[in-house]
This record gives structure tokens, C-alpha cells and sequence, in this order.
């Protein structure tokens, strides 16, 4: 009896998606406990306290030095002072691994001088590999992984990202960005895994197991994952960074909150939140969201960190605290453990002030800090506060660039390819133009080696643009060049008729150059205007354009779209892009990436694969779901023929499965790749349900002829959603599903309801 | 002591913004409660019903005969088997009044031959004008009467189309729209007043006031408001007509409520209901909007009816329900009273059922059966059943016409007026070119004789275009004509070019042609690619161009604002609008219109008004708040100076009021008026306050040299706004306000907080 009420309990708490996190350790708490318990006030509010290093680096003339010095004065004023216990980032540009190693042994020296010994826990923005220490992997972003619908790939990029990390003795990182993609107006979409909660959550998930590894302590090879921004940060009504959002709560518990709930029950240790408003109010204000859903439901047993400058912002920006000291209240009373200051020590004082005038309790303020050391211990920092050099011999070596061009491959998506242009025939004269064509900061987007991703031509010139890499593989002498256009100007377009009059074929490489965060914002999501003029100058010469897209967020291209023979889509590729946008125009390489968005047709008509029925109306050719291409498109050189689609039983019962098998054929004449993507349609529900929405997927590969089952499981959780009363429910009755074009119906039948 | 206590009661009530409907009168409520002990169930079902004229004329081979005939049939079908109690629109082209009248007495005929001889209720959307009966005045559509920030004249203008649609023996019009219009892409934005809740709110009940007078029942000039699109209608996320809108409660009572809740205290008789979905839920099946908020919290004691064939679509197109007799359930058991069927009788067959079956109360039905009858009696329909055709001797008169004269005069908007280049000089030889120049239909929109508004060139030929209206009033020697372009290609541009080098000025008329809901989608909020390549094809020539835009929403035309001398904005102006037009170029009109919304300068870029300050921060050119125009903006031909700024107090305690006096002087040397505008900002408030919100306006008439004193008076009321707890408060603080450029801080000090 007993034993059957347990898994009843479970059952409804995997219902609700959210399982106990298991990321606890008797002995790490006991540790905490004890160390909590000889603290004193400011010894803790040090704990919650984050500086820039950049407030501590050797300036000449108000400049930072290069490379990097720390300054032993502000240093002091940092550990010795206030106790500070944590350091973020970098102030300015990428570092070497050895200055990275020398900096972190200066500070945990001082750290460890202290009282306590309490080491630093230093974290940084190593997404898609340590892109702030120089001579390191830069993989594809992340919505270019999302595009391979490859999980064990993910891991793998994810894993090697660690290890380049904790290299430069860091053992943290902030990443994954688990935010939902799909407002593409958004200078951040790059950074997600797309648009789909599901997607996004399978994939988090692989990379919280590739960051953190098998163990539920970090070692030296991996380091701590941070979720961010949680949460509901990616879709401001404005589309720019930072501003004002409106999510009901039923569509934040819908969209926004399964990543991370699945990530926090497979035992990511910290989040970041969002800078952004909800509704009126600042998350980093919002206790509903930071305590009773974050730490009250989810369970999550890590620590909340700021983002930059965020508490102070409360009163600069938001304008939700006069000052601020009550800022500091707000955010901590709400569920902030740790501040991201970042350059001065008003939340230590603030913080201080308001424990002793009891506005915030130290029960609060302990809880804080225990969170932070559990994390501190279980990244094992106490015992290996810095690292060994040369435990990392593996950094940047031609194993880890060789799994960076595989996943690379495996992002690329072709997107159209008329009459098989693609790939291209044995000595075409090739014209390469556009503004993306010869540039390794396009390739790599931002947060390359600085914030805003501005250097990567130089600091990357050892890697191929796409025109360097495509001289490589077609011949210097077959091939050809002229830029036509920056992305803001017309610059040689006379030029590049000219020269496309004497080729065979164009590649024009177009898009955005690199950008993060509020400098990427844009008023107008159809691509500049100089790339539609140089697009038309080039087709009206006649030859064939490869149009290769090279871009953060999907630009609308539908002016010029028509004009194109063939279409490669390599978001932001990293630093095999250019190889691996010859290899597939030379065929070495079969493309097999999937979009991970709606891409969208025009500018102001953006919606999701998942939209509701009532937006599939049409009255004339813009009105309804009609976007350039859907989620999940994309094309291969060979093709795949899927049949004999079946389920165990059509009637899905509370406690059973569908078991679903489809085969899936490669019918063409090359090995290819394919990713099967389940959809379901719920046909009637209390909330309106979408159009189809993605709950399972496999990726598989096929030799020509071969033929290979793919087996899915289906059960009730799968078909859930949250209901009126923000309660996540399977309403019993009518749903279908399909897979490559196949569909089959099924009902779900409860005994409950 | 009591009178105190419900003192306080009043003000906590005033406070919420909803004080009690006094639209009661306890003869009908005895009249009503009669006649529905007499009904049987079927009766009450058929006061339920409301079935569109279009399923009730007679036809051949399937067309709709011209004029309108009544089919006896089919009427006795919909009012002796079905019992049916009310009537709606067209279907089809607009008729004479002669002919409405006609159809109108058959129908009470019929009607009045049943057992309880309770007349038919007839709806019809006649906005701003009876614009389904040919013949009548058209004047300008709501934003464009937003515009004039006059709410004496909007009274006026609805006085008289109350007129002239009861002339027509219809008591009932779907008039005003109170959605907020704050998403430009939305293609009903036309039909609002525009961005600001309270300007929304003013409007609407002058507007109410014009329709219903003075007394609480209606009499034979006066008809019944319907104020839509009960609520939240105006947003949807993607822009597109009738898809899903994500508002947050919060939002919804802070933005798209208050306006409703105004009109609903002064008396306003029935409401139409959201045809979309707000965060899942469609409207028409959503309590909570319907019964709790608008019959509970509002006490509305008028009906709800549903929008067109909404309940039906409840399952073909929102999926909510499993088949109309669910949709049935649902919609009726969440407060809606009257069902817009429109064609067919399942409603009247399955509501029937359900009642039987005790799946809708007929608690639920009684009541609203009796807020139905309310209202027939309130419109003293019982009475006065059709009309004497003879009291209406003034429909389409000189004086309607003059009044649409100065309504329009108020409405248009000069944007821009470089180096006074308008007034134009006497004498210039005046180029007319663009798509709008020549047209009625362009300057009605939609809702003009038909739905779409495409006949108008036709119906209202006897009234001049842009064109026609120049050529008279600078004389058709000094004004030659080229159209350049349509709205979707270009035409003639070279001709217009050529015509443009002998010429002094030219006038290009550029915007939309009319549309309305979901026909009026856009994929781009730019202005259409032929009217920009006409644009530069004349600014080449070297010639100032006056551009025009007409338009229903603010098309984006940064890309060739720059080349244009001056700015009208003319929305839809209606009837009068060419004449008014040319009035303001011949400098007989001193335009004194202001934007009633933001006017944006790119497509994704979209920020009312009363945006956050995070909304503010700009990076770049694109980025922030940085419209074409703001809320508020537009110009005259004469200059207005404020001063003297005077608060009676900078301390506002709770049961207190601040004096605010401002003086204007008209510093230039000709007539105008001026739209004085009072905005508040919250300096720090528990949600992010916005930067400022429009909290009182007046509008003055001065002669040159001539100054008034402007005095508005500020509570606690005007600073409230709703918390995260879903109340209306005012929190104690600092606060400024500006008028004209002019700004002054004061504090609201309470003794209950």
C-alpha cells in the first residue's frame, strides 16, 4: 500500500514536471552548516557579493593593462574589505590561458588568507566554449547546436566547453541560456535553443550533463552550469533587449518554465536572472517567481545570481525602489542569493545596514549563503581552488577542433536547393561576394573573444573565413571575390556584376554582423537594404545565386529570396563555419541541420510553429501562418522516405504508453542524416490548443538504401498542458500525430478524470 | 457618522474607477419581470438569438436581390418558429432609408403578430454615421476624431449619427469601439481613439452621451451604444486581427479595462464581446472577463452580445469546445446574453436542449432574457417599434454636413511644416500625384456603405476627393494631376515626374486603401514599396513635396520622411476630408489636431507613449524610444506659448485636490486652437512606472495675441494604477506633471498608507 501511495506521489510530480532534485549531499551540508555557523554578518553578505574583475585589474591612465594585471590594493579592498566571494568576466578583451591561471592563483591566495579560507568562485560567459580565453574551441552558438536536434553532440560540445573552462582554472560558467526563442526580433535569439520548450529543455539538459558531468560534484574537468535568464526574459513586446514583457503566467508555466524545470531536476547548480521586466514588475523583484516557484516548486537547492548591475537597477532603471538600499531589500527579500554588483561595494554595505535594522531577516541572508558554499563545495573548490596546468593538455587540440567541425556540420541547414544545385559540380568558376563572405567575427556572432564579438578577425585569423575555406576546397584559381556591400553601404556592386558576368555560379554570404544584448537591437527585421540591392545587381546577370546566410536572429529575405538558386542557412557556425560552408558546397559534407525557428516571411508577421488554429486564416497572401519556412525544415543531398507508422494501442490509458514506430529510409544515393520529429495535435481542449506542438524527436544516420525503425514512447505527461487554473493537466479525448508527413490518431482515456 | 462611512464607501468605489450603473428604472425592471414569467422557454431562447438580414432577404440564383426585400419565408421561419428577438446589419451594400424602413416595419410587423408582441431589437454598425444607409453623413472614423481632443464635438458628431441611423428606424448601433489602440499593425486601429486609456475614456463617454442623451431611456433620436470589443480585443501578439493576444490581468485592468468601466457607469446600454483569445482563453468563453468582472465588479445592467458567429466558432476555430452544443454551454454559462449566430438556428436548437437538460440554469437564461428586454424598453421599442419617417427631416442636411466640416477641421493633423512652406503661397502651380489623391473610398476606409468600405467612389461621388477639392479651391488652372502610383505598383512615375519639373509644389497623397478586421492584415508596417519609389522619383526633381497620408494606421515612413516639406496626417477623415485638405493648404483651416498615438518610425520598433523607462536607453540609432512622432505631436499654423505653471499646493493628501493653472497665449498672427495636455509621472512606484500617462486634457480656442488660463484639478485618482495585486492604489511619493513643456514636482502625502 505504502509503496504504491510513493509512486502515486511521484507520478503526480512528474505530472507537474518537476521531480525532487537529487543535487544534495549529506556530508556537503554538514560542511555548510558548520561553516555557516562561524560567520559573521559581513563575512556573509561577502559571500553574496559578485565583483567584475575588471574593478580589480591595473588600469594606466584610467586604461586596463594588457594583458591583464590584477592590483593588489583592489584586491584587498575586495577579499580583505568585504569579504567578497565571488568574481565575474573579464574587463574587456580575451586573455591567455596562462594569465587566466596567474590571475585566479592571485586571488584564491588572498581568498585563502583569510579567517575562514573560504576560496572565490569565479564564474564567466563561456558559452559554446572559454570564448574569453584566447587559443580555445569556439563551437557553434547555441542556435546553430539546437539546428542539429542532436543531443549526444550537444553533450559532447558541451563537455570539451568545460574542460577548456576549468583550463583557465574557472569552474564556472554562465550557460545555458535556456530562454525560449521566439520572438526573432530579439538581439539574443542566437543564444538560445529556439523555439520550441521542448527542444529547448532535451537540449539544456545535454548540456547541464556535458558542463557538470556524470557526477553530482563537479571535478576538475567540469564545471558548474547556470540557467539563465531565468526566467520569461526572451520575449520583451518590443522585441529590443531589456524592455517590458507581458507573459501571463499560464504561458510563462506553458513556454518558458519546462527547460528550466528539466535542467534544475537534472541538477544545475546555480540560474541567473532576468533583467527584465514580467508584467510590471522586475524579476529580479518578483519573490512569486524567484522563491515559491524557483526554490518552493522546483526544488532547486542551487543559488540565484544576479545579472549585471541588476539590483542597482532596480532604482536606476526600473524605478521600483527610491535608492539603492532598498533596492537591495527588494531583491534580496525576493530570492536574489548572490549580487552581480558589479563594480563597488554598495550592496555589501546596503545589505548590511538592512540586517541590522531587520528589514532583511537572517534567516534570508544565511539561506543565501548556504546555497552559495554547498555550490562552492560541490565544484570542489576547497580542495582545488585554482588547478593544474597540466591537466589540461587537450585544450584547443585537433580532437576538440574535429568535434567543433562535426558539430558544425551538423548545425548547417540547407534550405533550398532548386534543381539540385547543391552541391556544386567539379570546376565551376565561383563567385563569392557579400559582407559576410571574408569574416570570422560574422562566423562566431558575440560574446568571441569580448562582449560584442568585434575582434574575431583578428584574434581568429589562423581559422578560414567562408572565402578563405572555399579558395581551399575549389581552388584559388576557381574562384573569385568581391564584397559588393558592407551590411550598412553599397560598396563595390558594379564590381561584383562584373565579376559575376565571368562566373558560373555566386555565393553570396549575407546576414548581420556580430552583436549581443541591448547594441543588438534593430528597428526593422528585414535585412539592409545594401544586401537586397547587391542581391538584385547580382541576379540580373542571370548566373545562380547560393544564397549562405550568416546571421543571429532570421532576417527577413523575402524581396530577395525568389532570386536565389539555392539557400544554406549557418546561424552563427563558430570557428569551422567557413570550412564547413565549403565542404557542404563542395559535397564533402551532406547537410542535415533542421530550422530551430519559424524563419519568418515579413517583418510584422511573426509567429511560431505552435500558434493557434484562429492564426492559420487566410484572407489574402500575408494574412494567417505563412512564414518563409517552418520549424523544423530542412533539406538534405539524399532524401528519406518515411512509412508503416504505428501504434501499439490507440487508447492511451493513465498509466500506459503509446509505443510509436515509424521506418525511415534513405532513398537517395549518399549517407545522410535525419532527424524525425514527433508532433501532436490536441484536437479539443479547455485551452486553445496549438496548431501541433513537438514532443519527441531522434536523429539518425543512414547509409543509401539502408532503412532503419524509429521507436518513440508516448504517454500522458506528453500530452499535457497548463490549464486555466495554472495546473498542468491531460484533458482525456481526441489527439493526433504525425512524423515526416505521417499522421495517426489516438485517444486518451482517463479513469481519473 | 453613516454618511461619512458611505462617504468612504463611494470613495474606495471611485477609487476602483467603477462606481455603481444607475441605468435603472424600477417601472421596466416590473414591465421586464412580467413579461418573462410569461415566456416559455422557447421565447426566451429567441430573445437570445440574433440572426443577420442577409439569411431573411430574398434572392436570386443565391444573390441577394437589389434593393433588399424581406422573404416572408425565411422571416417567419426566424420570427414565429424560432421566436427570434433581434436582427442585425446588411448583407451587402448600404440602402436608401426608404428601404430600410420598409424592411424595418415588416419585420416589427411580423414580430408584433406573435403572442407576446415583443418587438425586434435591430443592431447595425453604424459608426461615426449611419453608414449603411446611403445618403447620410459620413464623418471621420474614431482616430481620426481622437485627434481633435475635443470632446464636445465628438458628443455632437454622435448626436447626429444617432440621428440619422434611428432615421432608418434602428435604435441600436455597434458603436463606439473602446479598444485601446496601442499595437499599429493591428488593421482596426482605425476604429479606436487611439493609445491612451484615459483619452480613450473621455471620448467614449462623450460619445456614448452622443448616442443614448441625456435621459437614461433612449428616446426616437437617441439609439443604444454597444461599446466593443469587450476586452482586450486590440492586441494581438502577432499584430494580425482576431489571433491569440497574451495580456496579463494586471494589463488588462491598467490599460484595456478603465475605458469600459467609464462608459459602463454613464449608462452605456449593451456590450459586443472580444472575438479573440486573451492567454488562451477566448473571451466568449471566459467567465472571469465576463460575469465577474463586467456584471459583477462594472454592475453592467445592460446585455452582452457575442460578435459575429463567435460562439460557433468557439469550436470551428478556437477548439474549445467539441461541437456547437458545447460551444453553446460554454458561452452562455459564461455571461454572454445574446448570440450573433449569425445564420442558422443550431444556437436557438441546442440552447433549448441544454436548458432541458440542465446544462444551462435557467436562472442563467432569465437573466439574460431580462438585461434583453431591459434594454428594448429603455429604447422604448415597445412603443415605438419602427418610426415615423417624417421626423427626420434633417438626415444628410447643410447643417449635418457643416458639423462633418468642422469635426474633420479638428482632426487633421499637420506633422511637419518646413520653413512654413503651408499655408501655399497664391498663385503656385500645384502638382496632385499619389494613390489617395483621388479617391472616397480611401478617405472612408472600411465601414462605408459596405464592410470593406470599396464602394464609396461610387456612393459618395457627389463629395470631393483630395483632388477634386484642390482643383476647386486653387482653381483647375493652377493644379494638374498624375497619379505615379497605386497603393500595390507603380503606374505612371515618369509622367508624374515630368509634370513635377513644371510645377512649384506637389501634394502627394500616400497611404492605405480602406480595409477593416481580418482582410486588413499586413505582413509590413512600411509603407508600400511603389508610393516610396514615387516618392523619390519626385523629391529628385527638386520640388517640395506636401505629403498627405491617409491612412488607418501609422504607416512607417521613415524611409522617405526626409523628403517631404511638410506633413498632413488626415487618418480617415471621412466625407469632408478632401475639402478639408485643401482648406488646410489654402491656409481657411488652422489645423489643430494632435497624434492620438505614437507615431513609429520602424516596423519593429513598436512603443506607446507611456513606455518604461528601460524603454529609453539607446545604443544606436534604432534602439529606445525613438518614434517618427510622438503621442501628442502636431502642429499649427500659428505658435502657442505656456506660462505660469501653478500647482495650489505641491502636498496632494487623500481627500484633496491640486489646483494646476497654466496660461496659453497664441503668440503667432492667426487663430487656432490648442489641445493642452496634462501628463503625471510616478517617480518610483511597486510596478515599473511608465514614463509618463496623459492624466487630464482641455482644448482652447484663441485669437492672436490673445492668452487663457487653462485649470485642471488632480486627486489621488488621476495617480492610481493597478498593483500586483490586481488593486487600484496610489502610492504615497514623489511625482511631476508636465503641460506645454512646463513641469512641476509635488508629493502625494497619505495618512492611510
Amino acid at each position: 500500500m505504502k509503496r504504491q501511495f510513493l509512486t502515486y506521489l511521484l507520478s503526480a510530480s512528474m505530472l507537474a514536471g518537476y521531480a525532487q532534485n537529487k543535487n544534495t549531499n549529506p556530508m556537503i551540508e554538514k560542511q555548510v552548516d558548520q561553516l555557516v555557523s562561524k560567520m559573521t554578518l559581513e563575512e556573509k553578505v561577502g559571500q553574496m557579493t559578485q565583483i567584475s574583475v575588471e574593478a580589480l585589474l591595473k588600469t594606466t591612465n584610467g586604461v586596463v593593462n594588457e594583458p591583464h594585471i590584477i592590483d593588489p590594493e583592489k584586491l584587498a579592498t575586495c577579499i580583505k574589505k568585504y569579504k567578497v566571494g565571488s568574481i565575474l568576466n573579464i574587463g574587456g578583451d580575451a586573455q591567455t590561458r596562462e594569465n587566466w591561471q596567474q590571475l585566479i592563483r592571485a586571488i584564491q591566495k588572498m581568498a585563502l588568507e583569510e579567517r575562514l579560507k573560504i576560496p572565490v568562485l569565479y564564474g564567466i560567459d563561456a558559452i559554446r566554449g572559454n570564448n574569453y580565453t584566447l587559443n580555445t574551441v569556439l563551437f557553434p552558438q547555441q542556435i546553430a547546436q539546437a539546428a542539429s536536434f542532436n543531443t549526444s553532440m550537444i553533450k559532447k560540445v558541451s563537455e570539451i566547453s568545460a574542460y577548456e573552462t576549468r583550463a583557465s582554472f574557472i569552474p564556472w560558467t554562465f550557460s545555458p541560456v535556456l530562454d525560449l526563442g521566439r520572438q526573432p526580433v530579439w538581439p539574443r535569439i542566437w543564444e538560445t535553443f529556439g523555439e520550441d520548450p521542448f527542444l529547448a529543455a532535451e537540449l539544456g539538459k545535454a548540456t547541464v550533463e556535458g558542463f557538470q558531468g556524470d557526477n553530482q560534484v563537479t571535478d576538475k574537468y567540469h564545471v558548474a552550469a547556470c540557467l539563465k535568464h531565468y526566467m520569461g526574459y526572451s520575449m520583451p513586446l518590443s522585441g529590443h533587449d531589456r524592455t517590458p514583457a507581458w507573459i501571463p503566467e499560464r504561458e510563462l508555466r506553458e513556454y518558458f518554465l519546462p527547460q528550466f524545470a528539466t535542467a534544475v531536476k537534472n541538477g544545475a547548480k546555480t540560474v541567473m536572472v532576468n533583467s527584465g521586466e514580467i508584467n510590471g514588475v522586475p524579476v529580479h523583484a518578483n519573490k512569486h517567481i524567484l522563491t515559491e516557484i524557483l526554490k518552493g516548486e522546483l526544488q532547486f537547492s542551487g543559488f540565484a545570481v544576479s545579472d549585471w548591475q541588476d539590483i542597482q537597477y532596480l532604482y536606476q532603471r526600473h524605478h521600483v525602489a527610491k535608492d539603492n538600499k532598498e533596492a537591495v531589500m527588494i531583491a534580496i527579500n525576493a530570492g536574489i542569493d548572490m549580487s552581480m554588483v558589479p563594480t563597488d561595494y554598495t550592496f555589501c554595505e546596503d545589505l548590511i545596514a538592512l540586517a541590522k535594522e531587520g528589514k532583511v531577516p537572517m534567516s534570508r541572508i544565511d539561506d543565501a549563503v548556504k546555497r552559495i558554499l554547498k555550490v562552492k563545495y560541490e565544484v570542489d573548490l576547497f580542495n582545488n581552488p585554482t588547478g593544474n596546468a597540466a591537466d589540461y593538455p587537450e585544450v584547443n587540440s585537433l580532437a576538440h577542433n574535429k568535434v567543433n567541425y562535426d558539430a558544425a556540420s551538423e548545425c548547417i541547414t540547407l534550405l533550398k536547393n532548386t534543381n539540385g544545385i547543391l552541391p556544386l559540380a567539379v570546376g565551376k568558376k565561383i563567385l563569392v561576394c557579400g559582407p559576410a563572405a571574408n569574416s570570422m567575427r560574422v562566423l562566431n556572432g558575440g560574446w568571441s573573444r569580448n562582449w560584442q564579438g568585434t575582434n574575431s578577425n583578428e584574434t581568429e585569423k589562423d581559422k578560414n573565413t567562408i572565402l578563405e575555406a572555399i579558395q581551399k576546397t575549389f581552388g584559388a584559381a576557381n574562384v573569385d571575390y568581391s564584397e559588393g556591400a558592407t551590411f550598412t553601404e553599397a560598396t563595390t556592386i558594379s564590381e561584383s556584376v562584373a565579376k559575376a558576368e565571368k562566373s558560373d555560379v555566386i555565393v553570396l554570404c549575407i546576414g548581420e554582423n556580430s552583436y549581443t544584448e541591448t547594441p543588438g537591437n534593430i528597428g526593422d527585421l528585414n535585412i539592409s537594404a545594401p544586401q537586397i540591392e547587391l542581391a538584385k545587381a547580382l541576379a540580373a546577370t542571370g548566373k545562380p545565386i547560393v544564397f549562405v546566410l550568416t546571421e543571429g536572429r532570421p532576417r527577413v529575405i523575402s524581396a530577395i529570396e525568389p532570386l536565389s538558386a539555392a539557400v544554406l542557412h549557418t546561424y552563427l557556425l563558430g570557428n569551422e563555419g567557413g570550412n564547413v560552408v565549403a565542404d557542404v558546397l563542395a559535397g564533402k559534407i551532406n547537410p542535415s541541420g533542421k530550422l530551430p525557428y519559424t524563419y519568418p516571411r515579413t517583418a510584422n508577421s511573426l509567429h511560431n510553429y505552435y500558434h493557434k488554429h484562429t492564426e492559420t486564416l487566410k484572407f489574402d497572401e500575408w494574412a494567417g501562418f505563412n512564414p518563409q519556412w517552418e520549424f523544423g525544415y530542412g533539406l538534405s543531398y539524399t532524401s528519406f522516405a518515411y512509412s508503416n507508422l504505428k501504434l501499439s494501442t490507440d487508447q492511451l490509458a493513465d498509466n500506459s504508453k503509446i509505443t510509436v514506430t515509424v521506418d525511415v529510409a534513405n532513398t537517395g544515393k549518399i549517407a545522410g542524416k535525419e532527424a524525425a520529429l514527433l508532433f501532436v495535435s490536441d484536437k479539443v481542449a479547455s485551452i486553445t490548443p496549438e496548431v501541433k506542438r513537438l514532443r519527441a524527436f531522434d536523429k539518425v544516420e543512414l547509409q543509401p538504401g539502408q532503412s532503419k525503425t524509429i521507436t518513440f514512447t508516448i504517454d500522458k505527461e506528453q500530452l499535457s498542458f497548463i490549464n486555466n487554473d495554472l495546473k498542468r493537466v491531460t484533458e482525456p479525448g481526441d489527439f493526433s500525430l504525425s512524423i515526416g508527413g505521417l499522421t495517426a490518431d489516438f485517444k486518451y482515456v482517463s479513469a481519473i478524470n
